[in-house]
């Protein structure tokens, strides 16, 4: 089941600018974004959803004009906490406790101790782990999006800090990372549409040790 | 269905030592891994399969004594590559052209400006993208791993500088950046196994620019 939603999907390349999702689609495909495990349940990361065109407009230009995002209805764009901070943190432990019943020592020391680990580190450090996380999140939103029968494309080429500027991210403490438009595929115009899809053989990807 | 599954999993902390993961979920669970969507189609990290006891053992001292790494059946260890290197890049895009019917012209332009992008680039900077791409395709075994009903342990909490050694990644251009320890929850001796699971609610994840 799984694995056929994942044969399904594909890098969608031209999308047909007539179809929109419709929202309770896009309402469980960042539902699932939003279930993703990240370390330490942190969550470092924020998902900003684009639909006015004149915005999608300068995000496709700052993205060497990938047609997806003006031609599908939806772009996610994901960004990533620029650092971790204390306020950011006790956020997290908060609400934990809040919907735990309660702050208890272990929840209180383990985050304690998480602060002294990250607090100290580089911005640029932090940021580069809190990316990962939101990498979690945009596979799995991915993986949702193909459940829901919506076309998307991952995209990393863009330049993050046109993209950064446009929505404001940096002032909010974010940095964008991924953005993922949604569609339909417009098969006819689209190269990629009709073309096998390529993995590496499993016994290149996978070694056991037995 | 999806979203059903997200919420069923989470991060096992006790795994019940008599119960194995049959292989056919777990082959279903790698094919998944080899399903994720990658920069450029690159795929760049492999994944470890280890069952051995003694290695396991080793693993789980690499990683802060944590029990389910030698309790469940199965550990995945999710490793990206070093660097990209021409030969590594040469070798998916013979692949492409040989399962897309040969190379194109466009294909071979596409790669040979990846080149001149990535391979001035410094290892570390390509293992940091490389790393990115293996964490689509971990939260993707996490999800495929929930749709077997198997439980998994993301884990990032070890040394991998240790792992990289226990498992002679190094030497085969790997670094380690995650791990996967798989099998079937104890309840009973899991402190997290009946807590609710928390998660930022969606406005507070999710912004709008409409």
């Amino acid at each position: 089941m799984l694995l056929e939603r994942l044969n399904w999907r594909y890098a969608t390349k031209k999308m047909d600018p007539a179809r929109a999702v419709p929202q309770d689609k896009l309402d469980r495909i960042l539902d699932a974004a939003r279930m993703a495990p990240t370390s330490s349940g942190l969550q470092p990361f924020e998902v900003i959803v684009v639909t006015n065109p004149a915005v999608r407009a300068e995000l496709r230009a700052a993205a060497f004009d990938q047609s997806q995002i003006t031609e599908g209805s939806h772009v996610l764009v994901f960004a990533a906490w620029d650092n971790y901070t204390a306020e950011r943190i006790d956020a997290v432990v908060a609400q934990m406790a809040a919907e735990r019943g309660g702050a208890s020592e272990a929840l209180t020391a383990y985050y304690e101790r998480l602060k002294t680990m990250y607090l100290p580190r580089s911005a640029e450090e932090n940021f580069q782990h809190a990316a990962r996380q939101a990498y979690i999140a945009f596979g799995i939103a991915l993986t949702a999006a193909a459940f829901e029968e919506v076309d998307a494309t991952p995209m990393e080429g863009f330049d993050p800090a046109k993209v950064d500027a446009i929505l404001g991210l940096r002032d909010r403490g974010l940095r964008a990372v991924t953005v993922m438009p949604l569609g339909y595929r417009d098969p006819a115009g689209d190269w990629l549409a009709g073309l096998p899809k390529v993995r590496r053989p499993l016994d290149r990807l996978v070694s056991h040790v037995g």
